[in-house]
């Protein structure tokens, strides 16, 4: 996508990216930084005729140490080439994405990108090691270090990730990559209710322990939604709601043991109805399918309204529960799925059409529910062009007045991807 | 330790932090805040008469949830007693150290700690869910948030963490605890040459994968010097170096079964020369010891220079190689150990006393000579006081800028532990 721009940059080096930047702050012009373009919040979309700075062609791997599993890589690779380039070393990337065929890597910092992975591997503010990046006017910050541990200092890089590319524009990366797991093990479960789909996860995490790599969710009407619009179906008993559990390890016998002991238990205990495992690929992935093409399901099913927020994970589907009260025949279906082992929710409502009351029955009501748990509007997607002016829901006044206060001292004169991610000035 | 400070305040609640730093900030008062004071490098000891701002009253316990593991504490909550509190629970703390009798979690933050369980749960940076911070001028900084994942708008709490007080006073702590693991093993063993000790590193990497929670390293002067002061006995037959491999995970007979076939494997290679394994306690407990109480004897062994510094691990010890060389018989002993797995190095030289020229021939040639690699000057134990003029050596100019420009911003008076971490402005 490219708005109503009418330049599009594609520099190969972080050099030409510094003569760039530093034209367009002497001119003062615009400059937005565009990754794989697979944002679902406007942040790499142009707002007017900003110019596209894309990273498409910064797309070279730098190097890759064997014993520490360390990758140093331009900005522009494809995260899915990168994951292909590592496990051919017998590593993985500690982060996966269903963008992952077109997203680069610096727009999945750039973002603070969540993911299939996170339960297992951390934030990228834990794996990403060392970064590159070029300021608004063209200076170039190189903390691109391959170090687990550099107590020098303020760790500057953490300025960038998450930042949208408002602060300046990353041109480089180093990550601390995961072994390959030998074995991959997919137990899919039917829970009686959402106190279940809870202690299931509790018990998860106590008998799979360190092999434990997803725990996602989805409910009843979810499973409705892929049956009627994907024909999928369900391999367990129809059910309240659904688990997927996911196990990584180094030793498959270990692992296939300690799944099956952990599903015995969770049917003995009455904390799960039904289950079925998976231990070779092609059943694998079409349990993870299941959960993967709910939204696919959902765009069959009418106009969808999106919502992506973190809650504590006790309270996490009380907001699904009290929507649909709300809402009644307003809305065709209100589903609740996601990533519950890191307490984000996807909140998806559907309708026949797009309509302005039904929207005025979602917001800001869901912000402020969300808001009143303390939890976050926007919990893996950003804030971009799209969410900026709800972000005072999960921010304090104090939070934001310091945001604006780094965005000033950063990008002065405001070319780096404006009118996103920090409320519009008054 | 006070310094020549006169006076010394121990507020309770993060409101009277806030009044104290906004009466300072007024007055133009410096001020030195303080956790346990157990750091290594003066960043908690007040260099002239700062007023001392202690954590030690606030030491409550938030709150605790059960599923996720998520604690809230004040700043002040000593790291033993949090682990107590958290292992009642069936969880962990993320870190441990050796000071953990003493020092505060708030303190742990302010100074980015890495120690003994880093491999395994890494960076402070990425279990750190919240922060309550109070800033230069008193405004009181709320993020304590319990979420895994918020994107709303910059992560502000990282700019706090390993900013040793210098850009406000932590107050409050959000942290993710991991599951208590139900085993803990640890094996002993000598190996050939340091080419064999990153090898085997490697193969623990594969064959323990998940399981695998430190990979420490010692040579054989450590070894030395251990039974020379403190009479230890090596469990395993001399070698050029020592490695201590411990591994915590979910089940005890699969955790014994990977490292039995790890040891087998190592030893059947040549990797390892001699290896014994402990699966109770009290083996533990003295395979540990032997790797913990090097400082100890190192401080019965005359004076004694310190160095903490990161390395690409497979140029690791040849700091050590190239140092026994240059001092020749001016040293008595200059030994490596350390978190080898986190490519942290614990470089220490003794004499029988201090000498001048013993020290111009340390420095700054061991701080040249890491720069050269792009590695750290300072890899776990901050800057503070005593690291602040290297810290060039580990960052470029354009990075010292911008930690520059930061400090103005947060503290445009320069109250909050002047002197500390930063170079000197001209």
């Amino acid at each position: 996508m490219r708005g109503c721009s009418k330049v599009l940059l594609k520099p190969r080096t972080s050099e030409e990216v510094s003569h760039i930047l530093r034209y367009c702050h002497e001119k003062n012009l615009a400059v937005n930084t565009q990754g794989g373009n697979t944002g679902l919040v406007g942040g790499s979309v142009p707002v007017f005729d900003e110019i596209i700075l894309s990273t498409a062609l910064m797309n070279q791997v730098v190097s890759f140490q064997d014993i520490s599993g360390i990758l140093v890589c331009q900005a522009g690779c494809i995260l899915e080439e990168l994951s292909r380039y590592v496990e051919e070393r017998d590593f993985i990337m500690p982060l996966d994405l269903g963008a992952k065929g077109s997203c680069h890597i610096g727009g999945n910092l750039a973002t603070n990108a969540g993911g299939l992975r996170f339960l297992r591997y951390g934030s990228l503010r834990g794996t990403v090691l060392g970064l590159e990046v070029v300021l608004a006017d063209g200076t170039i910050l190189n903390c691109l270090t391959s170090l687990r541990k550099d107590n020098t200092g303020y760790d500057l890089k953490q300025l960038f990730i998450g930042s949208e590319g408002t602060l300046g524009v990353i041109t480089a990366v180093s990550i601390l990559c995961p072994p390959k797991p030998r074995a991959v093990n997919v137990a899919f479960l039917g829970c009686p209710g959402f106190a279940e789909v809870l202690q299931t996860f509790s018990t998860c995490k106590r008998m799979l322990g360190e092999i434990l790599s997803a725990y996602e969710f989805m409910d009843a009407e979810c499973m409705q939604l892929v049956r009627q619009h994907l024909q999928l179906t369900s391999p367990v008993q129809e059910s309240p709601f659904y688990v997927l559990v996911e196990t990584s390890g180094s030793k498959v016998e270990h692992d296939a043991e300690k799944l099956s002991s952990f599903l015995e238990h969770a049917l003995g205990s009455g904390l799960v109805t039904d289950g079925t495992l998976a231990t070779d690929q092609g059943k694998t992935k079409m349990l993870w399918a299941l959960r993967e093409r709910i939204t696919e399901a959902l765009a069959r099913d009418g106009y969808v309204y999106k919502y992506d927020v973190s809650l504590p994970v006790d309270r996490l589907y009380d907001l699904v529960i009290d929507l649909r009260a709300r809402l009644g025949s307003q809305a065709k279906h209100v589903v609740g799925y996601g990533h519950l082992g890191d307490g984000n929710l996807h909140l998806n409502v559907t309708a026949e059409a797009f309509s302005p009351s039904l929207l005025g029955d979602l917001e800001p009501y869901v912000y402020e529910w969300t808001a009143g748990q303390r939890g976050s509007v926007s919990a893996e997607h950003g804030v971009g062009f799209k969410k900026q002016s709800v972000l005072g829901y999960s921010k304090p006044p104090e939070a934001l007045q310091l945001m604006q206060q780094l965005k000033t001292l950063l990008d002065p004169q405001g070319i780096l991807n404006p009118y996103k991610t920090l409320p519009t000035r008054a």
